[in-house]
């Protein structure tokens, strides 16, 4: 078998088999083939694209081509989350607790990683004591007693991935459908999933600008986890403006706090509630979607949930108090106000460039060496939408410097208070559950 | 300036600058681009193709990035003519005299090269004394004195070009229009021609194996040509057998001799014709194709071609007087024929099949290393159209080694005759003048 054989092939839109991908995968990872060989290949893909049976195939190449995490010692079905990545995303935190809540067990393996907040390990740690350093056994055992445990993510999973996505990087080849979806849905695979369920964004603030791309990711990713086994649902919801109203890292812990007990935003409550059936249904918990959704309300309604997201902080260190007392997490120095300069409608909050204000204040990792601010971040009072008037304050802003001249002048840029009404944006799109 | 912007741009469709194009010509050569980037802007080419300009972009940057041969000093219009390879294809061999002797000055820098035959250099030396190891300026001299002159291939020629072939070569990008026509025509740019004739091979022994592409191609390199001031016309011609009667070094030459008297093949002189009319408008000497080609069949008939090549010949140390007896150049010990296996038409002579037969005898290099020997190859009797009796010779073997039978079991599998008659292909399809 030839490399150039291979690519050749697929330029002129054939499909190539499993053992060619595998081929591919192995002596690309290996350093056999070299890398202007797989960057020729990924263009090729870009412009021809890949069967169902071509991503299924490359996806288990690349999980292959790793360390896999081995979660058959833990009871159940264990459904695993992932989100193409917005602002403000303060799901996980929520979902954890409350899927678990119902007896569905949560094995969660997560990052820190460069970006508007820390990743999910890093806004858990907001909470005093809290860590994830536990060894597998441990993290297997907590799960089993507890429904729920949060773990930094271990082993080489995926090298072939990770290998490829640099490449792709420097490339222009990252925007590829077959090879995003692939490259996800392997991660999740390796990490142990049983069952998928995705939240793919769509919007000014998402990686997938158009709802039209958004839908195609999302049959990918689905149609790649039930042609390897893995029963596999997706979400695509709005990120033309942050999700919920916080963003930063304690703020989101205490906007999670505040959701599990019933109190929290409505576009945040509606976007888990929609995940947290999918959840549901995939771990077995409930026999229909809007079942689970039921079964997820009452355990917020009668404290269950929020008990569990206490029960799951202390199993790992955590002061569970934190969810009576959220102040007991770091707090700004500063809360300054963002009035609004005129009367009129909220229009237009960029999610990214808004996020990117949030990190600036230090809520997130510009360089892998950054430090993360726990306490920092942006509180919103408006959306779009909302009504607001002239001195009104959109949003807070919780900083430890008293200067933050240079984030007001970002954030005015990117909300735009227009005369006119405009409709709250849809937030839920579509449901790809097959 | 990033390679990265200059990917994605091609990878959309959009059209790159002649800065853009500079950037990654310059730094490609330097190897501050690797290879991975420029790959994937290839199968970005591959795919979204490139416009005239951006075509007549890559060929000048390709030639500055190396040497370029200053023929300023010859007096008059230089015409280069390229072909894109083909069997039996002794054109150069005829039109350097043919169209030199109406004055027009021919400058020709050749090559040996791998393939079924030597190159034209190769073919030369198949004269009693000929060599071309002479310098610049006596080349010079020797054009401004009998008008034609061969010589080696010499300086750093677009090394852009040689790099980002050998990286095609493995990532499946060779066969796109724009990068094979902007490698060519930036190869006779860089050689010094002020005007070019293109002859495309169009069969299944050629390149490119449909009239469509090699429209195409001729079509992009003649308008790369005019784009860049330097008059360019294309001819389309027939490779679905090969071109003339000899395939082999000295046997070709014996028949271009044969065709400056006017006794050569009706294909071959046709195509000269054709192709040496173009030259001789281009050069300035004749005002219409009609009037070129009375003239060149005029030093043909009145011997002024032949006394021309005698010339030639003489002035770079060959002996002369093979025009007279052409037998003074090697001799093939056995001449072996190739009886038809029955009644019929020749309906088939696969091309390229027949010239690597040629090979197998010694006339080619599979290797830089082999050595060529110039007396062998084969003589065709039949081609395709003419009708032929059962033990009638198709060909007659030029060999120095008495057992031929491998060679003749692939000629006899590449060579059809059919019981029914079959028309004579189409010599010349089209002519594409600007």
């Amino acid at each position: 078998m030839r490399m150039y054989d291979l690519i050749a092939k697929k330029r002129d839109g054939h499909e190539l088999s499993k053992e060619e991908i595998d081929f591919f995968v192995e002596n690309y990872t290996s350093g056999d083939i070299p890398d202007y060989q797989a960057s020729a290949l990924c263009m090729a893909i870009f412009f021809q694209d890949m069967t169902t049976d071509e991503r299924a195939h490359l996806t288990t190449a690349m999980v292959d081509s790793g360390d896999t995490i081995d979660l058959s010692s833990i009871e159940g079905i264990k459904v695993d989350k992932h989100s193409t990545g917005g602002v403000g995303d303060t799901t996980t935190l929520i979902l954890a607790p409350l899927v678990a809540s119902l007896g569905a067990p949560v094995a969660k393996m997560s990052g820190r990683g460069l970006g508007h907040t820390g990743g999910t390990i890093d806004k858990l740690e907001a909470v005093p004591g809290f860590h994830v350093e536990i060894d597998k056994q441990e993290f297997i055992d907590l799960v089993n007693k507890n429904k729920v445990s949060v773990i930094g993510q271990t082993g080489n999973l995926t090298p072939a991935d990770k290998k490829l996505y640099g490449l792709r990087d420097v490339t222009a080849t990252v925007n590829s459908i077959p090879l995003i979806a692939s490259s996800i849905m392997s991660k999740k695979i390796a990490a142990g999933a049983d069952a998928i369920v995705l939240d793919v964004k769509t919007g000014a603030g998402a990686f997938m600008k158009t709802l039209e791309d958004s839908r195609e990711l999302a049959k990918a990713m689905v149609g790649i986890g039930n042609r390897v086994g893995r029963n596999t649902m997706a979400v695509i919801s709005d990120m033309s403006q942050p999700l919920g109203n916080a963003i930063g890292n304690a703020l989101e812990v205490e906007e999670a706090i505040d959701t599990l007990k019933g109190n929290g935003p409505e576009d945040l409550t509606e976007l888990c509630l929609t995940l947290g059936s999918q959840m549901v249904v995939l771990a077995g918990k409930a026999d229909s979607l809007d079942h689970a959704r039921q079964l997820l309300k009452e355990n917020i309604d009668n404290g269950k949930a929020l008990e569990q997201f206490r029960t799951f902080l202390a199993s790992q260190g955590g002061d569970g108090s934190v969810v009576d007392d959220p102040k007991k997490m770091p707090q700004a120095q500063y809360k300054i106000e963002l009035p609004s300069q005129k009367d009129g409608y909220v229009s237009e909050m960029v999610a990214d460039q808004i996020g990117i204000s949030a990190m600036m204040l230090g809520a997130g990792r510009a360089t892998k060496e950054s430090e993360i601010d726990m306490a920092v971040g942006l509180y919103l009072h408006k959306k779009i939408g909302d009504e607001v008037k002239k001195g009104e304050s959109l949003l807070t802003i919780y900083s430890n410097q008293q200067d933050v001249e240079e984030v007001k002048t970002k954030l005015y840029e990117n909300i735009t208070i227009n005369e006119s009404s405009i409709e709250r944006p849809t937030l839920v799109h579509e449901m790809i559950t097959e």
